[in-house]
């Protein structure tokens, strides 16, 4: 499939009226062939018109309907072949292995939605019959099912060119919800996106869908994505990026006349507690393995362990002699974007600068776009006395905080802001240590993980990816998994409707409630799984 | 049991150190004899200390225990007897046969939230094993568990003095999260908040919970109550209340340095559509039973039928004559509060000397409290010229829409706002009209009712009593039944965990997902329930 540099509105693909860009080859720094074409207000109004045209006829597929466009998804990604594996690393500078592996999860994901979606499990719908003999008065009969909410805008993020992009987890979610869904492509991955999107486009045209259900706008700059956040149309949001970009889209749907949900994932240092006994036992090996969990995808996930906590003492000297060992060992890899790679650098430069912070391991000097790996160390008090050293540093780079005791851990994971993910490693003498963290962990962070780290995403029903602000904007929701699909929906309650004015899946659905979606359903046939590594 | 005026701060009685009010004996005007003081800034720090101490251990506490210590409350509720009511109705001028089916419904309230937090079914639990044999990577073992979001600041309303306010919905719905209390005592019934929070203050000494579970605070002004939502202890906040003090409240949330959600219930004018066959088969019926939903209790609902919505002809000018007559039969009824008052008496006003409405029917004449019950009419384009047509008139009046045609019904609905609930009434010739507009109501609304009116609010696990903004600020939220419960919790996932280091509830439950809360469980030895009218 050519890369024509369009946007997918409505069924088309149509040359934007705004300004040219083009996709960069990261790797070389070198523009790549293709122009593309930012979307213009007309554009935007267009593909808004046409999803909320949409959403009245899509919203009324059938589950098992809805169920076969979104698997369609999927077999039209994979027909994408190499080509998509191919684009996916030129533009991301990620190496085609990981392309591939995020594809296989990507495509899982959309195979499980559409199992999910078929089987009816997301309309959560239950039926209270009445009773008219009732003493006190007569109860009458309540049925409940969820409902989509209308068309979502979805950001595609930056590090995951395929699983949260044009066709990734918040297109996938909102789609099998039943919202039309209008993509603002991530600029950095055009062709990606462009792609994607055909994938999905070519999708609904199979299907016979109303064509509005999909569109994807091009933009270099700020325009599409306001315009789309502020339009009445739009009823939820779908965001992965930075703080600052995640905080303007709420701030901006907050002043709509209707303000909409805006799910945000915007940042998270994913701190790994370290307990005495497994550093003392198994510290050389946890240290290979945080160095890399750090630096694969040159460190650039969302769930990335970016601090280290453990008691101060030999073992942690140990442990961070061979982690540094490691991170000398580890190549520059190229990172996802200029921008991406001058933040880093900065960030590496402020931190090496700090005089409470030593500079434990700098990987090998990084020309170009390349980010060189880097493990800092400092203290619990000196970390609690400077905010800064809680941002997230986006990139290869972990800072080690070296506590006096245990209630200095406490300390620091009380002071940390709302976390995706914590992982604790414990051997099962830490077993009474770890007891008394868990509760302190669960108000910090979406999921706690043991012995092991948070970037192998699993996409299954029981995944919670998400967490207290500023985790997420909304720490309720999960991004990945079914429980993704709740974000989009509403319950609303059917009170004394007779059979012949009930929406059919009411008439097809057993008497009483279904099971939860959040019950475990095989999914071993599919590879929904997105792992990096697991201890 | 005594009325102090104190407020109710972890355990203790406590006389705040505020500005001093009086209730008023609604009916008379007159002050009620008890003297109320304010909060203090420090009364406030006070109870928001003791409520995040005692959040880790109530939080902890088995759903067993904490499902009997919510169905303590009800008890001690039911125990205050006769003096809750007679001082509701004296402070509120409800009459007290409202006040004990008010009751009911909060003590039935209760209980329902007792058994299902005492069988485990808000903590969602679910379990995927592991898989260490998987072709692709090793399947990680996922646990997921809904867990309280922390201490919640509730609002006490001013029009259910028992189910929307000391030991009301929310109140119960955050305990039964496990989630400490704060509530803001709504100051126009100050004697029932303290009576109700001493129930609710002797279950927790009884149960030996840490006191600071729940605290009770008066406040003449607004102080109090932005302080509470401003508050980093405080992590949400339920408010049923006007649209501008609710936007107040969101946007003191929204500034945070963490943001929290706030469930705010706050406008909605509920239409009630008339299909052509059930207005000429059955328009005397239907007029009737709508004067009486739209009056029952002066009105003062947040279901209140305020607009009616017709094909215009012989029909619907006789159905407009019948209610008139009924409308001028209704006695004038004592309105919650001066304020209330003054505001409904402008509305009538405002609504009288519009050129294009016709003021159908006035009840007698209102002096002192009372509010006199109302009609009016106008046209579809009309209504669709002036917006301040579609706002709230809290209190006894309605305004019917004469549509030209069906087109105009659909053209009225869609400009409207969300609104809690939408009721059509049809007969058996009318099913296919209803058929086309059901679609529309679903975006409409959060619950559709069929031949009746939303004031009878079924308190059950298939309610939902909430919808789209502004009828309330998250219209994926329910206030009443136990879909309420999921405002205030989170899910959060434990990969790996090792059994020994797993929190309770995953080791009693079953072995995969447990069925979901909204389940039909009876509830009919219980007086859940708080029908006011049906047909």
């Amino acid at each position: 499939m050519e890369v024509r540099g369009e946007c997918l509105i409505g069924g088309f693909g149509i040359r934007g009226g705004g300004p040219a860009f083009h996709a960069v080859h990261q790797a070389s720094g070198l523009d790549l062939p293709e122009t593309f074409y930012s979307a213009t207000p007309a554009d935007v109004e267009e593909a808004l018109e046409l999803a909320s045209a949409a959403f009245d006829s899509y919203r009324e597929t059938s589950p098992k309907y809805r169920g076969a466009f979104i698997d369609a998804i999927a077999s039209n990604l994979m027909a994408l072949g190499d080509q998509l594996l191919e684009r996916g690393s030129a533009e991301t500078g990620l190496p085609l292995a990981r392309l591939e592996s995020e594809r296989a999860r990507t495509v899982g994901q959309l195979r499980l939605f559409g199992r999910e979606v078929a089987a009816g499990h997301f309309l959560r719908i239950s039926h209270e019959p009445g009773d008219e003999m009732r003493r006190s008065l007569v109860k009458p009969d309540l049925r409940v099912r969820n409902v989509p909410l209308g068309p979502v805008a979805v950001f595609g993020s930056s590090n995951f060119p395929l699983a949260f992009s044009a066709a990734g987890g918040d297109t996938a979610s909102a789609l099998a919800a039943g919202c039309p869904v209008v993509v603002k492509a991530h600029p950095a991955h055009p062709g990606t996106s462009e792609l994607a999107g055909r994938a999905v486009q070519r999708a609904a045209l199979q299907c016979g869908l109303h064509p509005g259900v999909y569109s994807l706008l091009f933009d270099a700059g700020y325009e599409t994505g306001q315009a789309l956040v502020a339009d009445r149309r739009i009823r939820a949001v779908g965001f992965t990026g930075s703080r600052r970009g995640g905080l303007a889209l709420i701030d901006i749907a907050s002043k709509r006349r209707e303000p909409i949900p805006v799910y945000a994932e915007m940042s998270s240092v994913n701190p790994v507690v370290v307990l005495p006994d497994a550093l003392a036992k198994r510290g050389d090996e946890i240290a290979a393995a945080s160095v890399a969990a750090l630096t694969t995808g040159a460190g650039q996930f969302c769930t990335n362990p970016g601090l280290i906590l453990a008691i101060d003492g030999p073992d942690l000297r140990n442990f961070i002699a061979r982690a540094s060992e490691r991170i000398a060992e580890v190549p520059p890899q190229t990172m996802l974007t200029k921008g991406i790679h001058n933040a880093y650098c900065a960030a590496l430069e402020r931190l090496s600068t700090k005089s409470a912070v030593t500079t434990e391991a700098m990987g090998p000097g990084s020309p170009g776009m390349n980010g060189a790996a880097a493990l800092f160390s400092t203290s619990a008090l000196d970390f609690l006395a400077d905010r800064e050293l809680q941002e997230e540093t986006f990139g290869p780079a972990s800072v080690v905080v070296a506590c006096l005791n245990e209630i200095e851990i406490h300390k620091v994971l009380e002071a940390l802001e709302g976390q995706l993910t914590v992982a604790v490693h414990i051997s099962e003498r830490d077993i009474p240590m770890a007891r008394l963290l868990v509760p302190r962990l669960e108000l910090l962070a979406g999921r706690l993980i043991v012995n092991g780290f948070g970037t192998g995403v699993e996409v299954s029903p029981a995944m919670v990816h998400g967490g207290p602000f500023p985790a997420t904007s909304d720490g309720r929701s999960s991004s990945v998994g079914t429980l993704a699909v709740d974000r989009f929906v509403r319950p609303v309650c059917y009170q004394d409707f007779p059979e012949s004015l009930l929406p059919k899946p009411f008439l097809a659905a057993p008497p009483s409630g279904v099971a939860s979606p959040r019950d475990t359903r095989d999914g071993a046939d599919h590879p929904n799984t997105f792992h990096h590594h697991r201890q």
